[in-house]
């Protein structure tokens, strides 16, 4: 059992169900549900699939998550990122004409749960943690901006190629005089509205006496009170007569179980879109699930977590879905709600499954222009400027990260700027430890506390010069340090002892271990000793398996007050 | 003058240039250039190349080297390694068939040396240091089998295609049959004559009364002693009409300077190997400009070294050769003969210059597997297998950096391994740095000094938890940082402080800002304190420049001892 339920969080809390939790999570399923057929159909579109496929994604996938993912009020589905990525990656590899949208787009959702999976089993979920946070930040904002310019054509009836900006906007400017009237009349009421719900609107409820949890639900029902009021104008004005693209037929009817198609070239080239969706995903769906999490002391667990997502884009992709990852609106309508287990995820599926088997001839008369105007407002809140400028004032190093990925997100497309972003982030973090800061210090006071002889005042002696080092020596910065002994060594004639100071050496590679022993075999040349103080306990285990020790010719000091004294009180012997 | 003597380094030791200068030089360069010619000649033919070739990249690049290059006694030219690579590359853009082998190896030596005088003048000499010491090692080991393996063709009369083991294996396993008895007969007296020469002569000349410094000398010219034997005997005996590869025709006469052909295909195959030559050349000359640096007292500047070795490339470029570099037998030749400057390889160009214009009579009969022989032994020196055992016994990192690094180049050629090598050494590190060591401190004794409560007696307190981070926070391990916190504080119930001792964190990024003031949140919720100890200046610097030390719960504290004895105090008047 404790296996299983490890394997199967659903199990520990499917034990202790109650009336009061089934309670709960129906009440939270209905008003998912509702929030999410809109959305689904318009990340569907986003993706540049079939309508019914953000219908298909909402089923399964639900099932699978809430089986094995680790958080109880994450809700997975379609999202506007991986839409968006999913729009690019399978818009390369149709342009061929030899596999169809939508098989591309199971097969991402393959390729990214069976990659998921196995990375969650083999406990690698570390390699999410390559995705730094102001490259997570821009390359969502930039994102939102794509996703935001392009809706633009569908807004207003034409339809806009392009996954970046430029191609955007020269997409915008070719397009926008075929602008379709009434359409865009459409469009813009629909953006209207769903503006004031958002900026508007809760002020208003505010003063109608709502609390924070109420508005928050009646704000997210905004699109779905949108279509009810669309739906029937379009019914019976007859949009589509009057050229007013809209939603159309979708097969109405449970997706059908399929295998994907199993074709090594379209394999090996949607497997590196596949993985970069798959770990933004994960990210993102991390971020949700702790945020949430921290407001019920719920811990999430990143290799669970891999596995249920893994399992819900499997699931995905058998059901004729597309990629699916934990979205933040729809779970923190989902928590709003008060769901208490994933049990509210199941209805929320079966709620799904009962509009795709009974709506469908009502959603076909909604106008895509409203679809879109429900996209734009969603991503306005995944824009998020303000990295920017914090980056910029925290550090260069993630401030050139942050601007970088935005910069080649929005001009070279998403693929790229994730992974030159990632490139940025680790080749910045290795050029800094190339470079380690350093230290001569000093005692302070009468303490026996050592500091930097530039940032407060200590007492050194020109005998004794101590050096403390403030990185791992490894490959990257093992030249550099014979560097800066030898340019300390050169001021100080009177020197017959260095210590190199070693809190801050959390490894010694062999490289470093090279110059360790050139470093002390030229000193011993100038008849200086050396000595190392406070090396580290894992660091001295890897120096004793080489013959370091033995042919240094100073000591291993414990401390660094210890090494300046005893060396301080031999040359008074002496 | 103190601005041309840092750009151009000869004129610092031609201001004192003295007759006894004059002498020292001029008797290196004799013996140089005799153990130049075979040489040469051996590395243009193992590169690929016509003979000639190898006697022009030991003319213009000396003295290209001699007047930018930083150390005094480092001698440039054809090397085997670089040669290895040169002919890997040019394989492979030549099947084509639209560019001969000279031409494009031509294009390496412009490529590499334009490169490299690029990086020199920025001062981007640090990018060498991400080559480890496992990975060159092993890559040069791993050359040096190829090398001696696909000599073994020549050296029994046939040639071996391939730049990897196992198309060696193979192709040496069909060629064999086809061996020319005579060519064999040849190449093995020739192997069996160096061979002694290299490890049974040094013993006799030492019984015989000879220095160090002398025997060195004459093993070094065994050879030339070789080439006086052979070339008679094949004049003598027409091994040409013997069906004996010969070095044949070499056109007399000194290289012309032509510009390289700028055909732009060529130059965008050719960059990514002309970069990989060019960045290992470096290292190895930068090694042994160092351990030859070392027995004068003289320091090599590695920017300055990246301009010399690029215009020596250059200089090759310009003069017909191919790509050159600092090798440790020319230049420990060159030591022990006694240079004192860079004159001695102006001397040794004019000699090279003379034997071109004078020799190529008689080395006309000089048979290719004496040059097969010579290489072979040569390589002998370069492999050291001793490096995989000492990493094996240092860390898991380093012996699998320099296993793989082998294994690789041998199974997919050099320039793949050089790559893989670079990639799994850093991807090591980011591991290591991914999940950093850490330890729970105490006090040790009365001291003021903390250390692991596994490793040293120490006291503890309750209420305190003392945690030191063995790693500068950043994205790749912020949220092991959340884990590890968490997971100890589980640990102790009575706690009402945490302190992080920070001596070993150098970096704080934004992702790991996001965790410190995650974790501070959380532990405000369960009313405990957060506090930091012994944060570096720098450090200090970044987070001032955020707002968490507004939202820290609890202090900074100069030393982790004045942490714990302040926070105990409070607790006993509280």
């Amino acid at each position: 059992m404790q296996y299983w339920s490890k394997l199967v969080p659903a199990l520990t809390w499917l034990r202790g169900y109650s009336r009061a939790n089934f309670v709960n999570d129906s009440l939270a399923a209905v008003i998912v549900t509702i929030m999410l057929i809109p959305q689904s159909l318009a990340y569907a579109l986003l993706a540049g699939l079939p309508a019914e496929m953000g219908l298909y994604a909402s089923i399964f996938p639900l099932v699978a998550y809430a089986l094995f993912g680790s958080s109880r009020t994450l809700s997975v589905g379609p999202v506007a990122v991986a839409s968006l990525m999913t729009a690019s990656a399978i818009g390369s590899v149709t342009a061929t004409g030899e596999v169809d949208y939508a098989t591309a787009a199971t097969m991402l959702a393959f390729l990214g749960g069976l990659m998921l999976v196995t990375l969650g089993l083999f406990r690698f979920g570390f390699v999410a943690n390559f995705l730094s946070h102001p490259v997570v930040s821009g390359f969502i904002t930039a994102s939102g901006v794509i996703i935001g310019l392009g809706q633009m054509g569908p807004l207003v009836g034409v339809s806009l190629q392009g996954d970046n900006l430029i191609s955007l906007v020269i997409a915008l400017r070719d397009q926008l005089p075929q602008a379709h009237v009434l359409t865009a009349v459409i469009g813009f009421c629909c953006l209207v509205f769903l503006l004031l719900a958002r900026f508007a609107f809760p002020k208003l409820l505010k003063l109608m006496g709502l609390g924070p949890r109420a508005i928050n639900l009646a704000v997210r029902a905004a699109p779905v009170l949108m279509m009810i009021v669309i739906i029937p104008i379009s019914m019976a004005e007859d949009f589509a007569a009057l050229q007013v693209p809209i939603v159309g037929a979708v097969p109405s009817g449970l997706p059908e179980f399929s295998s994907p198609l199993l074709n090594w070239d379209l394999i090996s080239e949607l497997a590196m879109p596949a993985f970069l969706i798959a770990l933004i995903g994960f990210v993102e769906s991390v971020s949700v699930g702790k945020t949430l999490g921290a407001k019920k002391r719920e811990r999430i667990n990143a290799n669970q977590e891999l596995v249920g997502l893994g399992a819900a884009n499997t699931a995905a992709a058998l059901s004729g879905g597309f990629p699916v990852t934990g979205g933040f609106s729809r779970s923190a309508v989902n928590f709003d709600a008060g769901a208490d287990t994933q049990m509210a995820s199941i209805f929320t599926a079966v709620g799904i499954g009962l509009a795709t088997l009974f709506l469908t001839p009502i959603l076909y008369f909604l106008p895509k222009a409203a679809l879109a105007a429900t996209i734009i407002v969603a991503v306005l809140s995944i824009i998020d400027w303000k990295i920017i400028r914090q980056a910029y004032r925290f550090s260069s190093a993630d401030f050139l990260a942050v601007t970088l990925t935005i910069v080649i997100t929005l001009v070279a497309g998403v693929e790229l700027g994730v992974l030159i972003g990632v490139a940025v982030s680790l080749g910045l973090y290795l050029y800094q430890t190339s470079k380690p800061h350093f230290a001569i210090v000093g005692q302070v006071g009468a303490s026996e506390h050592y500091r930097n002889i530039e940032r407060h005042e200590v007492t050194t002696y020109p005998e004794i010069l101590s050096i403390r080092i403030d990185e791992s020596l490894y490959f990257a910065n093992a030249s550099y340090l014979e560097e800066i002994v030898f340019d300390q060594i050169s001021r100080k004639p009177q020197l017959s002892d260095v210590i190199l100071m070693c809190p801050a050496v959390n490894i010694v590679d062999m490289s470093a271990l090279d110059a360790l022993n050139e470093i002390n075999e030229r000193l011993r040349d100038l008849d200086i000793k050396l000595h190392l103080s406070e090396v580290k306990g894992p660091v001295m285990d890897t120096l004793n398996r080489s013959d370091f020790f033995e042919r240094l010719t100073g000591e291993i000091f414990l401390s660094h007050h210890v090494a300046v004294s005893e060396l301080r009180a031999r040359m008074t012997l002496g």
